[in-house]
């Protein structure tokens, strides 16, 4: 049976040209770039390429990217180690209601340990207000976390606007990239953000690597406390191989971002198009226009999004009832119902994130299942036959 | 020219064996295991293999590892996650003075919070006294970590005397045997640790993977939040392939590690030999029988590591001054100053650390240059001329 991953969002192969600029790393240029010795030289000159590359995506300085093992490591350490380093000037922190849980857990934490958290409403879309930003700023706040895309509805937020309202605070602007980096432009001098959160493994590098820009001038508590690796902000022998496939990915998807970007939004719009044409009772969750390119989510009304899920996983396609993060732990997205989604619709809602093979050849075969798997769920949904009822 | 590496603390090739296991999960097996359908099975699969693995080296249940992304991670973990659960029972900590730095450095910020560390003494060959231990415990200690061998200096702990000393006075006890797991015996069972970190870099698995092992029972507050990775102890998506070879490469240890350890040692223990016939003013740092099969080091009197060092890579011999972690940050090593070396002899200490290729038959070249380079070096030296002098 031939597979179609639509959950490329939860996880991508690693791109065969970025695994074999790996390799030599785990066996023949395998030295801990802190020794002072030749077998270090190579690994060190290989990271500091990497971090380049990585800076270039971002249209930052090399100088300005802590390498990290994980986006979820990366937002952690900009959010406790910047309210750690701040914590004497305020005690309130600003995010949105739908950031990822890296973000809202450490708040949590926090709130328990006497910090003030506001979370901010998105509109039906998933768009902050910069307005609300801006009422929200206290002389107490220390910190704005607003993602720059949701990985889950795809919502790209106004990020320029957002971060000026902060900078004009003069209040740290962090942004989680991590499903936007490598799929939309992110220049961090443009929309002015302190702190930025990006992850290879969101466009084809290994998992493993990731990176927190950081501003020059902006203080952060190191997190990982030991050796002096990234300038003293996170110990641990370098993880040498997964960088520099980092930085690799990180360069093939600079090169390429527009075209990537313009072929797998064609597909998605496309793929769009077709399963709305097809199939009734079927809702668009996130920004009809500013979202990921590669993204699309749709609520199936009257039935569940686990259901949908092992049907069409029976017929070859894979999809994502949500973020892969929470799958395990909760019933509903605290996204869809950060944009008012109610609860019928939230249950019968599929992620679904385009890939390097995605292809409008797979789209007639993947409204057909949807359609089939949605109508014969619906039909047994007493919710529906009840609407079916009231509406006669 | 050959290259003979003397410096595998700092970084060993992965073992071609366990870099094979690994592949599939960067191209094929790549799926993220929170997702709920197929494409995350196989990585779920391979992780908790790995978990069997790895707790197989220590004589653990695979239940108590969480995977981390180096033992600096771990011990962090281990530490601050430990305090910050037991902060009510009280604010007393106790580790050695030998401890390495992500251990030490966590300590340090923990003083600054208001915790008491005591960092314990050790003897002329860095041993800790279990009596002095004893000595050191309050009502108010909550942890104690000391380490199951030392890197630099090789020498090991009386781990199941101190674990006991700790389990009689009810105190959590972590140990960091990222140096020791994987070359000597552990068994978490025997000594009664609570708390043992490990690192798969350190016998031939990849950067990037390690673990804590955490007693059924011992509570720690994670470090990273987010996702549910590691039953909520460690967010992030799980860096696969590099668990994968952690695993692999923790089998391939158990089942050879007397074999290893044996063969090792022989040719450390020639090495020695003839270092100690062919070079004048020579002394042994750490333990003449309770260290690291793989780990010499000698202090080279009246001269200067780090020239040595330079000298002996022209040479082709890669050797460490010290601690690779530290090598860049510090003059001078915190180990051997407390073993009691005079700055004179610390100056001059090399850490040699064998590896899969050390062999007998490099020995007298070895031998030969590093008595080369010491008496050019000797001869240069203003304090051996003082001591000729002195002596005549």
């Amino acid at each position: 049976m031939k597979i179609i991953n639509l959950d490329y969002a939860a996880a991508a192969p690693v791109d065969p040209a970025v695994l074999e600029v790996m390799l030599p790393y785990f066996t023949d240029h395998f030295g801990n770039p802190s020794s002072g010795h030749q077998l270090g030289r190579k690994p060190v000159e290989a990271i500091e390429e990497a971090r380049v590359k990585v800076a270039h995506l971002i249209g930052a300085d090399a100088r300005d990217i802590i390498f990290t093992s994980s986006a979820s490591e990366a937002n952690n350490l900009a959010i406790k180690g910047l309210v750690e380093a701040k914590k004497k000037k305020g005690n309130h922190i600003i995010a949105s209601s739908i950031e990822h849980f890296s973000v809202l857990n450490p708040l949590k934490t926090l709130q328990k340990d006497g910090f003030e958290v506001t979370l901010l409403p998105v509109d039906q879309y998933g768009l902050v207000d910069p307005e609300k930003l801006a009422e929200a700023i206290t002389d107490k706040t220390i910190l704005v976390s607003i993602q720059a895309a949701n990985p889950e509805i795809g919502t790209i937020q106004q990020l320029d606007r957002l971060a000026a309202v902060a900078r004009q605070r003069e209040v740290v602007f962090h942004t989680d990239a991590a499903a936007a980096a490598g799929w939309i432009p992110l220049a961090v001098d443009n929309p002015g953000v302190d702190l930025l959160t990006i992850a290879g493994d969101q466009f084809y590098g290994p998992k493993g690597a990731a990176a927190l820009y950081v501003r020059r001038g902006v203080r952060l508590v190191p997190q990982v406390e030991g050796g002096i690796q990234e300038r003293g902000m996170r110990a641990g022998t370098e993880n040498v191989a997964a960088i520099v496939g980092f930085g690799e990915a990180a360069r093939l998807a600079t090169e390429s971002l527009a075209e990537r970007a313009e072929k797998t939004a064609l597909i998605r719009d496309r793929l769009k198009e077709s399963l709305f044409r097809e199939i009734p009772h079927l809702h668009l969750n996130g920004h009809p226009e500013k979202r990921l390119p590669r993204n699309l989510n749709v609520a199936v009304e009257f039935v569940e999004g686990e259901a949908l899920l092992m049907r069409l996983e029976m017929t070859g396609i894979y999809v994502s009832s949500g973020s892969s993060c929470a799958s395990q732990a909760l019933k509903s997205s605290h996204v869809l119902k950060a944009i008012g989604l109610p609860p019928e619709k939230a249950q019968g809602s599929l992620q679904l994130t385009l890939g390097h093979d995605s292809s409008l050849e797979d789209i007639p075969y993947i409204t057909e299942q949807l359609a089939q798997v949605a109508e014969l769920l619906r039909n047994m949904s007493p919710l529906y036959h009840k609407f079916i009822k009231e509406g006669q």
